[in-house]
This record gives C-alpha cells, sequence and structure tokens, in this order.
C-alpha cells in the first residue's frame, strides 16, 4: 500500500472537492448561517438550519483553519455561521434550539442535548482560531450545561414514564470522549482529566460488554443488558466512531493498553457489522437476532464508513496491527466505489443495502459539512504521519504494504 | 374474475391463517394483554406492550364477534386484552399511555392521540358485543378527550417551538373519519353528522389539494401548503386507507358524488405512489421531488397495500369503475406474493424496494392484530357484495370480469 499517494488521495479529495462544494453552496450571504439541504449538484433545496449542522460546520472550518493553515475564506465562513449561531442559535441563556426557520426563528426546542455538544465544539475551535474570549465563554458554560443534563438529557421532553425503566445511551459519553479532548485549552488539567478518565470508563468498561464482545447502545441505569428494542440495539459505526476518539485520549494519556484495547474493538465491530452479502456496514443490528426497530438497519450511510476508515488508521498507525489495513483497504474500496458521487461534488450519504444510492442529497437534516470533510482530513493526516515514520524506518522499503507492524 | 372464489380466498385466509395466529402466539396468560412482538413463527421476541395494538386487538375481535359472529372465543379474546387496557393503558382519567411493560406498569407517557383514537375504536366496539355500559362509558368520555386535544395533539410533549411555524397533521382528521363512524352508536345523530361532515371537509377539501391532485400529509394552521420536509411529505397508503373511511360515510349519508371523488383520489393516489420499477406502492414521497426524510421512503408496507386493496374494491363496488378492478388485480398480485409468508402463519409487514423481505416479524410495535385481518375481512366482505349484485343481475354472465361497471 502505497501510504503517500493515498495521503494526497484524500488530501485533495477534502481541498479541490468537498470544501470547495461548502464554501460554493452552503453559505446564506442574505439571513447567515448555513444552508445545509443541499441536492446533489448543491442546489437548495430547503432553507430550515438545523443546530447540529450549523455548529458542526463552525467547527470544520475552524478546525481547517487551525490545523491546516489560516486561511482567511475558512474563517470568514466559520465566524459566518458563529454569528448566527450567537444570534439565533439559543434561548439567551445557552439553551441550544434544535432547529430555525432561515431567518432564525426557533421551530423546534432545545430538546437535544447533541445541538449543545456541537455548540461547544464550534465555539472552543474558533476561540483556538481567533483567541476571542466571548467564543471561548459560549464554549465553557455550554459544556457546563451539558455535564448538568448529562443524567436526564431530554429533560421535560422526555416521554419515559417517570419512575420507569430507564435506559442510558451511548451517544452522550461517546460524544464527551471527543469533546473533552476538543475543548482541552479551555478546561482545567484536573476537569480534563477527570472527564476523559469517566468517558474513557464509560465507553470502554460500560458500554463494551466483554461477554458480548460488543459496544451496545443502551443499558439499564445500573449498567446491566437490557432486552428490550434500545437495549437489544447495536450500532457499529457509533461503537468504531467512539474507537478512535478513546484512541486520541490513549495518545494524550500515553496509555497503549487503551488503544490496544480500542484497537481490538474497532476489528470486533468492522466484523460484526460487516455484510457479508452485499458489503459495507449495516446502520443497525439487534444483538439477540431479533427484528429491530429501525426499518432503515439494513441501509449504509456514509458516515458509519467514514468513521471505520479513521479508527481502522489509527489503529494501524498505533498499534501496527495488520488486520486493520487488511480491513481499511476493504472499507476504503467500498467506500470510494460507492459514496464518492462520479460526477458532482460532495458525497452521497444513504445507500440501500446492495449499495445503491437511495436517496441523492449531499446535505440534508443529518448531512451537513462535517464527517465527509472531518473523515478526509483525518484520514489524510493519519495516512502522512504512517508514511513519514515507514519512510523513516524503511527508507528503501522492498514491501510497501503490510510492513510496518512494529513500529510503536 | 370470480368474485366468488376470491372472497373465499380472503376467507379462508382470514379464519385459517391469520386469527389463529394472533389467538395462539399473543394471549399473555399471565400478565394480561397481548404479545405484539411475534416472530415469523409465532415466537415472544418481545414482551413490551403498545396501546395502539394493544386496543386494535380488541377492537378486531369484537368486530369479528359483532360482524361475523358470536363466537366466544373472540369475545374472551377481546375482554381479556380490554381488562389490562381498563386497568394498566391509562393513567386514571382515560389519558392513555402508549406503552407499557409486560405487567402494565407505564412505559411512554400519553403524549400519542392515536393511543386515544385506539381505545374508543376498542371500547366502542367492545361495548357493541356486550352491551356493557362501563365500556360505552370510557370509548365516549375518551372520544371526548381527543376533541379537547384535536388543535395540539401532542399537548406538552410537542418540542415545537411556541409560535413557530405549526403544521396540522392529516392522521387525525383521517382516523377521527373511521372513528365517528365506529362510534356511531354513542353518539347523537347531530354529533355524529356534524364529526362526519367535518373530517370529510378535512379529508377532501383541506388535505386533498386540486391543484395538485394529490392528498398531503401536512398543512399550514391556515390550511396553505408548507414548502417544509413535512409539508412536501406524501403518504400514498395514509391517503388511500383514509378513501376507503370516506365511501362509508358516503354509504352512510348516500352521497354518490363523494363517493365518486374518494374513487377517484385512490385511483390518483395509487398511480402517484406506484413503483413502475419493481412493483408496490411506496412509503413517503416528496411531492416536489426533493429528497425525503424518511429514509424508508421505498420500502413496500403490509398496511399500504391492504389498505389500497380495501379502497379500490370499495370503489368498484360502489362506482363500478374498472379502472378500479384494473389496479385491484395488480395489488392484489403483488400483495399476495410479497407479503404473504408461505410457510408459516399471518403475513410479512416490511419489505425493501425490491420487494424482499426487509424484517421478517409477524408483529412488532407496530404491526399487530389489525391491518390484516382487518383487510381480509373487509376485502371478503366487499367481495361478496360484488358477487351477489353479479349474480343478481346478470344470472348466467357470459364475461364474468369487469363487467358491472353499471352496476350502481
Amino acid at each position: 500500500m502505497n501510504f503517500n499517494s493515498l495521503a494526497a488521495l484524500y488530501k485533495t479529495e477534502l481541498f479541490e472537492n468537498v470544501i470547495p462544494f461548502w464554501l460554493n453552496h452552503s453559505l446564506d450571504r442574505e439571513c447567515g448561517g448555513y444552508f445545509t439541504c443541499l441536492g446533489r449538484t448543491g442546489n437548495v433545496y430547503d432553507t430550515d438550519k438545523f443546530i447540529w449542522l450549523q455548529a458542526r460546520e463552525v467547527w470544520l472550518f475552524s478546525m481547517l483553519y487551525n490545523n491546516v493553515e489560516p486561511r482567511k475564506e475558512w474563517l470568514d465562513a466559520a465566524i459566518h455561521g458563529a454569528a448566527f449561531l450567537e444570534k439565533h442559535g439559543h434561548d439567551g441563556a445557552l439553551n441550544w434550539y434544535f432547529a430555525l426557520d432561515r431567518r432564525g426563528a426557533p421551530l423546534v426546542e432545545p430538546y437535544n442535548i447533541f445541538s449543545y455538544t456541537f455548540a461547544t465544539m464550534a465555539f472552543g475551535q474558533l476561540n483556538k482560531a481567533t483567541g476571542n474570549p466571548r467564543y471561548a465563554d459560549i464554549a465553557r458554560r455550554t459544556f457546563e450545561i451539558i455535564l448538568s443534563k448529562a443524567s436526564n438529557p431530554k429533560g421535560k421532553w422526555s416521554k419515559a414514564s417517570p419512575g420507569s425503566r430507564t435506559l442510558k445511551g451511548f451517544a452522550l459519553p461517546m460524544i464527551l470522549c471527543n469533546l473533552a479532548m476538543e475543548i482541552e485549552h479551555l478546561l482545567s488539567e484536573e476537569i480534563l482529566h477527570a472527564r476523559m478518565e469517566e468517558c474513557v470508563h464509560q465507553v470502554m468498561e460500560v458500554f463494551y460488554r466483554p461477554e458480548l464482545g460488543i459496544v451496545v447502545e443502551n443499558l439499564t441505569a445500573d449498567n446491566q443488558l437490557s432486552d428490550t428494542f434500545e437495549g437489544r440495539s447495536v450500532n457499529p459505526g457509533h461503537a468504531i466512531e467512539a474507537m478512535w476518539f478513546v484512541m486520541d485520549i490513549g495518545r494524550r494519556l500515553k496509555r497503549p493498553e487503551l488503544i490496544e484495547q480500542a484497537k481490538n474493538i474497532t476489528l470486533r465491530m468492522v466484523e460484526y457489522g460487516w455484510d457479508t452479502t452485499y458489503g459495507g456496514i449495516f446502520y443497525f443490528m439487534d444483538r439477540k437476532g431479533c427484528p429491530p426497530l429501525q426499518l432503515e438497519w439494513d441501509q449504509k450511510l456514509w458516515w458509519v464508513h467514514i468513521e471505520t476508515l479513521i479508527s481502522l488508521l489509527k489503529g494501524y498507525e498505533l498499534t501496527g496491527d495488520r488486520r486493520c489495513l487488511e480491513w481499511f483497504e476493504r472499507v476504503h474500496a467500498y467506500t470510494w466505489d460507492h459514496f464518492k458521487d462520479p460526477e458532482y461534488p460532495e458525497w452521497f450519504g444513504y445507500l440501500n443495502r446492495r449499495g445503491e444510492v437511495l436517496i441523492d442529497l449531499k446535505g440534508g437534516k443529518w448531512k451537513g459539512c462535517f464527517h465527509v470533510p472531518r473523515g478526509l482530513y483525518q484520514c489524510w493526516q493519519t495516512l502522512e504521519r504512517i508514511d513519514r515514520k515507514a519512510t523513516l524506518i524503511t527508507p528503501t522499503p522492498k514491501t510497501e504494504t503490510l510492513c510496518n507492524e512494529n513500529l510503536l
């Protein structure tokens, strides 16, 4: 495998295909914020604005500015979205709505905790880019609200009967793994470490079930498996995405055994979720083989595959396990063959089980300027690191493929 | 078309296949109520109890008892479910929960208006079967609560921002069309007529849009089309199901022009929703051809097809339009070929676009003892009426097929 040319492939796709798509089509110059409901060619087919995607786009452009180069166009795009979010995205007390109309009038109440997490990420990165303490303040205060809501994220909008079976979900601890490191510069060392330890504990020791060898989506309040629709649900992409967050923490905390475990879970979940008939990774599964609630269970979603590429590459980079590379080759081939649109920029998001395009949007209520560019960035960077190490250690490599298991 | 043997086919399937399935597998003899999460062979894979399906099963067995024959087994099955619903299904003030656990502890709050509508149907039919005034009282009082909630069905569980874009949905007026006639014996003539007029108005003059020729799922509060995800959404099965409710009202009110209109809308919506590539009727569509929100948009669902058979047969019975019969033949063939399980009793519910079984449950959170048996019953009865009329008018029919356009 030629890591150098692979790195170039991911980098080129990011800067020549995907980022221009969002810069060209997404910015709403009239009302502020971003259009995210973009059709195959970039046409705006709906103008509602979803806080998840508004915030993630602010984050993405800020991240590129911080990590790639301080390009004014990127910073301007980030500030453009942040201004809209500051003005319209919350209720004045940093309770972040779920959806706004084009002009910023709230449509859907602040019931969704992930509107808060992505707002935190957005303003944390933008603070890093600008040094503006107002952004830091928004990120820090929103983070505090998230922690205060963690035990009952939906609050008054929860439809669970009080005192009934209460399940806790994997999504929040998973996102918090990433979030703590995202706003590291805004947290004290003590709080940062406490957060990292807690979310690693939740992900790796609570939601990962050694008796099953998999990560489950929901557990009872006292951390037991639940034989219910929600308790049987497995979302391989979710679990795999969490593993690269954990690997990043493992690297940060210098804990190779944590990285090793995250790499093993990545491999396990890719094998578990892989569709041996048509290729690709299933969206939802039932751990007991019961009928899943989600009618879309067998579909192949862009983010699942892109996050898997990241975890496999980081797994290989950090442990040298050649199985990561074997799986990377397979998922890379599937992803580029099926999700990349050969005719127009940006990637498809939704394929049916056979890998045919089910919905040809490039952006919508849930797909925005986030997983594709973040994944291309992460893969590009990881491939470059792998390539540099390989070049450094084996200056005249005879076998380019699968040769650096013992680099670490 | 041999209506007589077709009628026998539907009747046999109802009494020899589908009803025994539910009687054999669904009754929870230990805790009361019904299991509805039943796998392909009838195995119970989950024990949660959903009020929609508990109530619909009470209704179905009561309806058979009332309309077919007073078989004790059916009445016992209905009372078995009703006792559980009375004891556990509501909060003491007839606010009907959405879900209970196996023993009846509430799991999900009474946020869903259709828990109320199906409870009303259930207790209305059971009152008819037993004469028990307690059941009549439950039905009548629940119906009043439904009407009081009609303008804001989700109440405190609504996530719409106050004062924001408010859309009204087609589902409630549609169900109310059916419900008014269901509990006709419990309403004064005046209230019954007012309800029928109102819901026919909503369905046929508000949600049906002559400028588009279709029924839409959501409108603005002032009855305008809305160019939003919800406002563009079309659910052909929903629209078609409503049409046989309207035809029943048309027959009841002796309004042939209403029947004619409902038959025309049925034909229009079947054509609109038909998948010309793989056959079957799509689940969701976007009236402007934009990407739909529902990832399951292209799936083929049992209830859509079964309700379509009813509307087409009633349309034919009541207007003689031969296009109804042509479409009935096509949808009948698709339905029996794809939804009927050739190996085990009851029908599949969820097929992918190609008509392959996507999830092989026979019952779940949304599929219970309702659409299949109600549809078989309605088709059987309608086919027998058509056959009787045909025999009466043309005692020695030379062309059995498509010959009775002018019967009415």
